[in-house]
């Protein structure tokens, strides 16, 4: 059976791949450029322009075109990668698609080991990591945002849950001030900021300790973690 | 300030660590025999005999064991490394404690890529990874544990959330038929069962499509997922 190969991408460091997956010639792709570019950075010989991509990266994706593309890959009994912009595909990030077709048609599914910001931001976090859970984005209208993160915190503190969440960052000083004035001053908050880069910076306290003039985290990537005990 | 490396140990797949970590001295590790082991095996010229490990691997996990050896590490500025067995800590993983004392203390937490079967099972499994939560292990008592199933498949698909779950490996196969005969016949039902290994197997697809006497789960450790829609 032909195989679909969940393909990691960097976040920050460079990410090697393993050497077998040169011999894939379709791939699912969130960024045609991107994906391009990071395939030849780790394949100096491949003959990329003998590859066939399919771009995910759509505002309506477009599910028959994932279904012929995985149909015809299958019947040539082609190999299949996936890759979204940054991390590993599926998680916070679009793929899962594809990854539902690839069983129903009879792929095997082979996921990879590599970076992401979720998983890093839950271990560095000190929170509860036997169980958790990541809710996406907040809502944006104010009022809903403050009965959001009540909700979660509640929620925490009932199931001793960490609950992660991020947020586009150009809104992060925005949600950090919202947090920070809705929850209880003995609840944590971790903020992780530019995960495996070199300005990496990982604040974990509770909500009393935190000094938020001390921090800039506008426009940078980040993970927002709550846990109230 | 002196850091607290998050470090990955293997699941299946020898795991090759970072060189920069030959450098750490002070351990706090799940399991003395496997951490020496591996940090062994990475760095050969490592003088194992002069470094200090702490093991987290007991029942009664004392705090203060741990917040006296994290403080001398932080008196003499010296790094920490923090492994569990199998896989990152802090995620279904012990170590958590450790990195909350770290954070109080002032280390700088530096968390590393590796394999966690959590986050391959959740790629793997083609289920919501915009939204998803880890439940640990469920009950044991029948009628709890069916109470348990249902109210994760009606959360499931109340939040659209993928919910993920782990089974003491030798109960697999009772969970499975547990887990088959509760759920709703649409509801998808994923094993991804030896992650990282040659004899490797997700199968991923709705409850009615599931032929329970196709697989033998039994004893080999397997991360559950539920996605109702």
């Amino acid at each position: 059976m032909p195989g679909l190969y969940l393909i990691p991408t960097p976040i920050a460091e460079p990410f090697v791949l393993p050497e077998y997956l040169k011999e894939i010639r379709c791939f699912v792709v969130e960024n045609l450029r991107e994906a391009r570019r990071f395939l030849k950075w780790n394949f100096k010989d491949l003959d990329i322009d003998a590859c066939l991509f399919l771009e995910i990266n759509k505002n309506a994706l477009d599910i028959n075109e994932i279904h012929v593309f995985m149909k015809n890959a299958m019947a040539q009994n082609s190999d299949v990668g996936l890759l979204s912009d940054a991390g590993v595909p599926c998680v916070a990030d679009p793929g899962a698609v594809v990854v539902e077709k690839a069983h129903e048609l009879g792929f095997t599914v082979h996921p990879l080991v590599g970076p992401s910001s979720l998983l890093l931001a839950l271990m560095a976090s000190g929170f509860n990591g036997q169980c958790f859970a990541f809710h996406g984005y907040l809502p944006i209208p104010e009022n809903e945002q403050i009965k959001k993160i009540k909700s979660l915190e509640e929620e925490s503190s009932k199931r001793d849950m960490s609950q992660l969440f991020i947020e586009t960052p150009y809104r992060n000083t925005k949600i950090l001030q919202q947090l920070l004035a809705t929850l209880n001053p003995a609840t944590r908050l971790c903020v992780a900021c530019d995960l495996g880069a070199a300005t990496q910076e990982i604040i974990s306290k509770k909500v009393r300790d935190w000094k938020p003039e001390k921090y800039n985290f506008h426009k940078r990537p980040a993970v927002f973690l709550i846990y109230a005990r």
